[in-house]
């Protein structure tokens, strides 16, 4: 399924040119335009999914493996010092377009990415409140 | 494999209490101790993988399925409003334990947590650069 209002949805299936490094029958990755770092790519399913809720698990289960294969490719390519995969739902969450991707962010040392959160606690309330919804 | 001197090992393998809300086979998924937000869990595999480099496909495929899965449930339990699936790799890309993990990130309207980047341009050098190194 596409959407015909969905701007990843055309590059994906390669209706709106893009800088594409790899491509099969499920997936397009491209440069993303506003790249964080030197090299930063996005995986994008060819099919219309608006985040990882809506996924199927075997596109997810071929994402992830897709993944690992790009950072591996990119790590040798960029010779980047780490990697983030990134993966966001919701706007709040920082989605900007909801079509499903995953962020590949080479990083480098010293590069003041930002990326981080600053760690709160974990209380003995919300401990117990969550472990009782999973049945435990 | 375990690590001996690796502290998600332990966990994972339960030598170490945990918060635990899901647990198999492969993996284990418990609450993290230092939460960004309500909810923060993290993905472990029993078996110890430095990183994303390291981890066989069929691991990496099952454990992005198992990301979905609990986020699926975790969104139900927290009425959150979105989710970060982070991953990292190397201590530049704020990997601080160096068993593979996923970091599963509730995120609610306004809740301040950073995990933003600044969009840079992408140069037409450093396009034409990795485009050649994929053969495109």
């Amino acid at each position: 399924m596409k959407d015909q209002n969905c701007i990843f949805c055309k590059i994906a299936n390669g209706d709106i040119p893009s800088a594409t490094l790899y491509e099969d029958e499920r997936f397009r990755v491209i440069m993303d335009l506003g790249p964080a770092t030197k090299g930063h790519a996005l995986i994008l399913p060819k099919e219309h999914f608006a985040n990882l809720y809506e996924l199927p698990d075997e596109i997810a289960s071929e994402a992830f493996v897709l993944a690992k294969k790009m950072v591996t490719k990119l790590t040798e390519t960029l010779k980047c010092d780490g990697f983030n995969i990134v993966q966001n739902n919701g706007a709040c969450a920082g989605q900007t377009v909801f079509h499903f991707h995953i962020h590949l962010i080479p990083r480098y040392k010293n590069d003041q990415v930002g990326l981080t959160w600053t760690p709160g606690v974990l209380t003995e309330e919300d401990k117990a409140e969550i472990l009782a919804s999973f049945g435990r």
